[in-house]
């Protein structure tokens, strides 16, 4: 199954032997207190530095997250949308908690765009898949709804209400893109095991696209793009097909090409070759201007 | 099902839990023409390098090949094992294609070793699993007999072959560790997918342990341990328990040490943690003295 996501000018597939989808994290907040402290102020200036270099990682799509609860985030959202798009033709990620920030950034939105998150909670469902539904975007279902399950089988369930209410509102399966909910692994030994029955469980049984915030699963352990590299390569071969992770982690990204070459979707290796003449270029073109 | 391995003094298991087994393949002269000198002149010095690195690369196993065609394999074997005894207590994997160099390696060494390989021919079986039982060893089967079987059903039944015929031998199926053939993905796209699903019906069908040669899958591409490393940890989440690597390469044992943690493997990540530490301390004492 293919979701697609569009910005005016590029087309990017998720999904069905395409290439895994790195969905580029960095624009968010969370943790980042000077950024918190120039949202507050309505500035937006540091977008310009984290777009480049999400780009510059490797990027597929580009999260949007500007929410802050001392900010106007819907105000943020209506403005970081049209900016973001002007520099960069990356498809965008719509992400926010708050409804109206999803619907500001939507409505400011050229192209078919991804929101994060929908849960499989039915007041959730009922708010955000009709904007979904209205703007004709693709939709991040949670595998939750008011409690995290552990079992896979209840994940799995709550997965499947998600598609089929999203059905309902006229949203179809390839346009849900359902999150197995990675967790951490200091905090729980099984969290991985547990999310790769999962993913095995929604692609058998569901066959949809699935994505993950990636680096939940290293949280507060050390050697975090180590783990993250290998948590990629894993879950990618057992049927995940797109993350949202922060694309400067170099390891992460690359774990994550490799990977599409040696699973057949970068065939003969003609992307992970020129990934890396492009790099050897680089390094000559910096050596001569040192 | 758990295959153990020993030295006189140290003991590893491979499979059922056990973290990951990385076989040091670094004592080879295959493409190291100094070290092939050496060996012509009967000089095995060039063993203290490589056994030190092999270690403190985190090698569980070490691999002894001192097979070359100009030099006495034999006599080199039957000195390079007892030597590489007094330099590691870590257990050994005797490597060599002539039988005589396997039987005089397996004289001189002193634990339960890993013999490195028997293939799927009859003459093959016949000639090597004798002494294999005689010296009360463990073995690679490698899957395939006097062609190299491309279907991984093919590839099953050749495993499916040594284990039985080494059972008329008296070697019981946790002493055959199967080689699932790691090929080049350069040279053939579905090398890492055919790889896989023969992974997956050798854990169903036999639930034997398997290794195999990590390194050929990156053959002649760039990159390759960020391959190697991606290549590692999808194979161990479908159910790889060993493969013979060169521990110098750093991406990808900490790529197995990171799948280990987080296949759970490495309950609450001590030995993840521990190696962290280790890391720091070894940087704080390098700083300090430089």
């Amino acid at each position: 199954m293919q979701t697609t996501i569009e910005s005016r000018s590029r087309t990017v597939v998720i999904g069905d032997g395409a290439p895994f989808c790195v969905i580029g994290e960095r624009i968010n907040p969370t943790g980042r207190k000077a950024f918190q402290a120039q949202l507050q102020a309505g500035d937006l200036s540091q977008l310009e530095i984290d777009v480049a270099e999400q780009v510059a990682g490797g990027a597929d799509v580009l999260d949007v997250n500007v929410g802050d609860p001392l900010a106007d985030e819907i105000e943020l959202m209506r403005a970081a949308v049209p900016m973001v798009q002007g520099l960069t033709d990356l498809p965008l990620c719509i992400d926010s908690s708050i409804i109206e920030a999803l619907e500001a950034g939507l409505g400011a939105y050229e192209g078919k765009a991804l929101v994060n998150s929908v849960t499989g909670e039915d007041e959730r469902l009922n708010l955000i898949l009709p904007i979904v539904a209205r703007h004709g975007a693709a939709v991040i279902g949670l595998a939750n709804d008011d409690e995290i399950p552990m079992e896979p089988e209840r994940r799995l369930e709550v997965a499947r209400k998600i598609v089929s209410v999203a059905g309902d509102h006229g949203i179809p399966p390839q346009d849900v893109v359902i999150d197995p909910l990675a967790m951490p692994v200091g905090a729980e030994p099984r969290a991985v095991t547990l999310f790769l029955e999962t993913v095995r469980l929604i692609r058998d049984n569901l066959g949809v696209n699935m994505t993950c915030g990636a680096s939940n699963t290293s949280f507060g352990l050390p050697g975090r793009h180590a783990l993250g590299a290998a948590f990629l390569a894993v879950s990618q071969s057992h049927g995940l097909t797109s993350a949202i992770m922060d694309a400067r982690a170099r390891e992460c990204v690359e774990s994550v090409r490799a990977t599409d070459f040696l699973l057949g979707q970068d065939e003969w290796g003609a992307r992970w070759i020129a990934a890396h003449r492009a790099k050897l270029a680089a390094q000559a073109a910096q050596a001569a201007t040192s």
